[in-house]
């Protein structure tokens, strides 16, 4: 946790607010914090800043706050995801936030077992969770929004290209592809397939919707680690 | 396990293994092989090649081997590791595996804590089951070579300035550096610090050791989110 996020829940006053449960105990356990301390802020959806710690027990925290400093910026990025394993899910959540992407769609594929989609790893509340421990990590306060396909075709077919249009389109696919780019400024919309890849007819239609295919080299990385070296590559 | 990947002892013939334990499960419940079925194979430390399964039961599996092609390139790279908790060590391990980094170095830190270095994921073989499964994950034979270094001055003063000799030297840290090069194709020394950063300290003995200090941008990546973007940024 590099930054304390606050909720509006959190506010008993413009500039004070109260903690109890998680926060609190990574307040007591991880920073090992004492009344007087100072430490960095984040208004979830606002403004980040400082807070010095008033009083702190093991029931509450409270502290003052103030905020004046914006998030830093989001990637200028639509990420497609094929639903992860649902472990690999909730790391891929935290990362995806970490690094800033805006808009993360999960999405069916064929390689996606049907079982996937049954976790309570997706359930509202389960998503922002790890998006908000992503936010903490990296010190953000803009949860990304997450959109849940669970039909390739109708999404690829009636959404995806006007999702797409006006961005590089760009599908991560190991093969005889053109390399992935590098240090791009302009809108990306990107699609990572699931472990074992997409299947050729994904990358057809993902193609038609103007996503063109590119490689990240021979070897065969996790999901969570190929979102991350796509995302530096890119940016 | 994208490779299945085979060790001398595994071997009754030179064109032919019997696999059990670990390897014969994978078959079985993750790739459902079955007799007749092809795969990719790899020889530790040798060439890659493709496998048919003559029999498999549940004890044991036949396969007939050959091997015709080289594992692909390492990067040019000495990668310098605070140790990080051992859950993320075993993960790290994975992905420094699969990533392709030739030598791994696993450094003391002020912001390492002391009970990592008790951790049995340290012992030599606990370090090589997470390097065979990045291996595996990647396609590749070689493995890295992991050297433990567990104070962190003697390493840095005595060891470090041969060890980055001749090679471009980088240290990963947030704060107002240039920003990490791209696409080098040099040798590359880079180190990256604990959760909460190298000290200034360190920071400055590293740079007296060839290191220079450069940033990824000011959100805060988890160890392991920040190995996969940095190799992915300069190489």
């Amino acid at each position: 946790m590099n930054l304390l996020l606050l909720e509006d829940a959190d506010f008993v006053a413009a500039d004070r607010v109260v903690l109890q449960g998680r926060r609190l105990k990574h307040l007591h356990e991880v920073h090992r914090a004492e009344a007087g301390d100072s430490l960095r802020v984040g208004r979830l959806g606002g403004l980040m800043g400082s807070g010095s710690i008033e009083t702190l027990s093991a029931e509450q925290a409270d502290i003052r706050v103030s905020f004046d400093q914006p998030p830093p910026a989001k990637l200028p990025l639509t990420l497609l995801l094929a639903l992860p394993r649902p472990k690999m899910l909730r790391r891929v959540l935290q990362t995806v936030s970490a690094m800033g992407v805006p808009r993360l769609v999960l999405l069916n594929s064929y390689r996606v077992e049907k079982s996937f989609w049954q976790t309570p790893f997706l359930e509202p509340a389960a998503i922002r969770e790890q998006l908000i421990l992503g936010l903490e990590q990296a010190r953000d306060t803009v949860l990304p929004e997450v959109v849940i396909e669970k039909r390739f075709k109708p999404f690829v077919e009636d959404r995806l290209p006007q999702l797409a249009a006006g961005t590089r389109g760009l599908v991560g696919h190991p093969g005889d592809f053109p390399a992935c780019p590098r240090a791009l400024s302009e809108p990306v919309t990107l699609a990572i397939g699931p472990e074992g890849g997409w299947i050729p007819y994904e990358v057809e239609k993902l193609h038609e919707a103007g996503l063109q295919p590119v490689q990240l080299g021979e070897r065969i990385l996790r999901v969570e680690t190929a979102v991350s070296a796509l995302l530096a590559r890119l940016f």
